[in-house]
């Protein structure tokens, strides 16, 4: 059985909506993220050298750390959607399945890894303190080109964000509409599209049930 | 026929070699990212308005811009050896193919997204170009860092990045060891192991062509 390590509302959360979705068996253990006991523990950095979430285990392979852990959303929500192609959370070709991880690898670099990133982890790009508040106005304003560009992709009259069914693309792309409420950004009115999409998407009782298991408000 | 957008040297090389490695026929178009002129021009902003490259032609999906055209050189990869499995680019099940997109998750955010993003793109991290400099020394930092990481993985004895065979994952590490070099790194005495998996992938007839094509020498 898998076991996912994961923070509430993190980027692990498109991880657990994948499990719910595919309804397999799984547990769950919480390792915070908003405090630097949860993940940067010796316990935790045995198991995970990188000391984030999420992390899953029960997948063959990997280096250092717990056996079998797997790390990196992208690439655990792809393994558990190609593992479970009756889930039906990739399309069956492999045209569809470059356009998802076109839109995952563009949100883990450029969303998450720069923009979120600088706004949470300031450190991760100027030793001096002093210079952390210029990061975070910069990521702010990096977010919302983002979000933008999410937007405009959206706007084309497609169903999901990639056409013709829902798939990893919607889970991930929940974790930064809720973020992007969490800084305050006001999601209805400035990317009405997007919204219409996460409309349907919180909606589905998978979501809702991860949404719920981990204390969050849809 | 897929045409390929790329840059001499830069991530697109790892696309490039898959190609090689590929074996199909395509054709190149030099969009250089050392100046502007080569990816931020108005003509291929139409055909692609991330304005970046690696782009690939002649792949069905994809949202404005030129038809077809798809980004990220990670997908890219994905969907060129998930394309042709008789190349042997990737594990043929799908928690190895997980661990390759580890590794090029892991790559693509924390390499190349931030640690060179802050070196050669400070501007996407801080407005007040006073302050570049300050990113670009954490850049170096976080460089280093990720290329311990990455000694760290390769120590434990295995043949390829994702043991048992060359992957597309061999072909990205190539990209961040050219650039090590290109950036003043001491790679054979820093990271021994790696410089010792690079003897092996630049002795690929494929690989060895795309950099000849690119004008690099290895």
């Amino acid at each position: 059985m898998h076991r996912l390590y994961y923070s509430p509302g993190a980027c692990s959360l498109a991880v657990h909506i994948v499990l719910e979705e595919v309804g397999v068996p799984y547990e769950l253990e919480l390792r915070s993220a908003a405090n630097s006991e949860g993940t940067t523990t010796a316990e935790y950095l045995a198991l995970n050298p990188k000391g984030r979430v999420p992390a899953l285990t029960g997948v063959r392979g990997g280096a250092g750390g717990a056996p079998e852990l797997l790390t990196e959303a992208v690439a655990i929500m792809l393994f558990l959607a190609r593992s479970h192609p009756e889930a039906g959370l990739l399309p069956d070709d492999a045209a569809g399945e470059a356009r998802c991880l076109e839109w995952l690898s563009w949100i883990s670099v450029d969303l998450h890894g720069i923009g979120y990133g600088q706004l949470w982890r300031p450190h991760r790009f100027v030793s001096d303190e002093a210079l952390y508040g210029a990061v975070q106005a910069k990521g702010r304003d990096n977010i919302r080109a983002g979000y933008d560009h999410i937007e405009k992709i959206l706007s084309d009259g497609r169903d999901w964000a990639v056409p013709g069914q829902f798939t990893v693309v919607d889970a991930y792309l929940t974790v930064f509409w809720l973020w992007g409420r969490r800084i305050g950004l006001d999601m209805d009115a400035g990317w009405p599209v997007w919204q219409r999409l996460m409309t349907k998407v919180l909606d589905r009782p998978a979501v809702r049930r991860a949404l719920a298991q981990e204390g969050l408000a849809s």
